[in-house]
């Protein structure tokens, strides 16, 4: 039986994720294909203890060190538990975040640099995406589209912080163009699903 | 303002830290030392959190890299939070277990060798104990001395498990002999304090 397909999406909060996770898995079944909907932090029971300590705005003093491990934490078991053996079925994976939302907010946005991808490593081993999709919007609109719900810890975090996320995620793309597909979050819902059909079509033919 | 000292005591279930721990505090105390107690995984309200996760036995399908990544981050809050600028303000610690027992757990019980330390590493940076108790007992012993309490996650573990930390521990013993001082703990309580004594006045004739 042939692996599944793993896409995962990236972006800062407000970027339009779900919407166009909830379309491609739309599309994907219509295509005949067994999907799999999954998020970070979070996807398994365990990982979902781990997320309500890492989002509490109560937790304002954790450590980015800390901080940084318990991403690790709810990412290795959500592989182990759900990405690895549904791949192996054969099913396919959309994961709504995976490591390179760590390498953005914890590399980049915190400052810890080339330590998020050693200890990432050891949480997912070889478990990559095949095609990682960007949505690339300036992060004050981001902050202006979320602005009327309650917001966790990481989204109260300062313009500062959300601006190095940005350049963080940009500096993703350039260094590995191949995996990841950077798409211009700013413009109408269905232009941007085109777009992310062009690229899931693409991915498949050339695996097929 | 001289640095405090940093001790840490290791050794399986039941082989008599807490007791020991309490009498060094007192014996430290009385030569008019400022000592702090802390312990692990815990001692911060985030890591407290982390502890709750990882030591619930409904947890029974935790990957052992989540179960390292989680013992990583409530290390690196406590080392943040408390060890550090404890040590800083010319204060000493005593802390109920520390980055050996991610090594002679994780490491060597769960098999998961050198990419422990090298995520610990991380965790808690330069903060090392200037001096590691290693309470040596035989774990079908220490298991019998805690028969009559609840167990844990990983105090429920197999036997087996507990042999491998076991050995893990005596490994470490060998590896680190400036750093780590191991006893038999099977003798008497005021026996296992003697050694200690002798092992602090050591330690704190070296630094004066």
């Amino acid at each position: 039986m042939n692996r599944g397909f793993f896409i995962t999406f990236e972006g800062g909060d407000g970027s339009g994720k779900s919407t166009q996770i909830q379309k491609l898995k739309e599309y994907l079944q219509s295509k005949g294909m067994d999907v799999i909907l999954t998020r970070e932090p979070g996807g398994t029971a365990i990982s979902e203890k781990i997320r309500e300590i890492i989002l509490d705005p109560d937790n304002a003093e954790m450590s980015d060190q800390t901080e940084m491990m318990l991403y690790a934490a709810a990412r290795a078991q959500l592989v182990n538990e759900v990405i690895e053996p549904v791949l192996n079925s054969g099913k396919s994976v959309i994961c709504d975040r995976f490591v390179d939302s760590s390498m953005a907010y914890q590399a980049y946005g915190r400052g810890l640099g080339d330590m998020v991808w050693e200890v990432n490593q050891k949480a997912i081993g070889n478990c990559m995406p095949d095609l990682t999709i960007l949505l690339k919007l300036d992060p004050d609109q981001g902050k202006n589209r979320i602005s009327n719900r309650q917001q966790d810890r990481i989204e109260q975090a300062s313009s500062d912080f959300h601006r190095k996320v940005y350049e963080g995620y940009l500096a993703l793309e350039q260094r590995f163009p191949q995996r990841i597909k950077g798409i211009d979050a700013s413009r109408d819902i269905e232009d941007i699903f085109k777009e992310i059909k062009d690229m899931v079509d693409d991915l498949m033919s050339r695996t097929v």
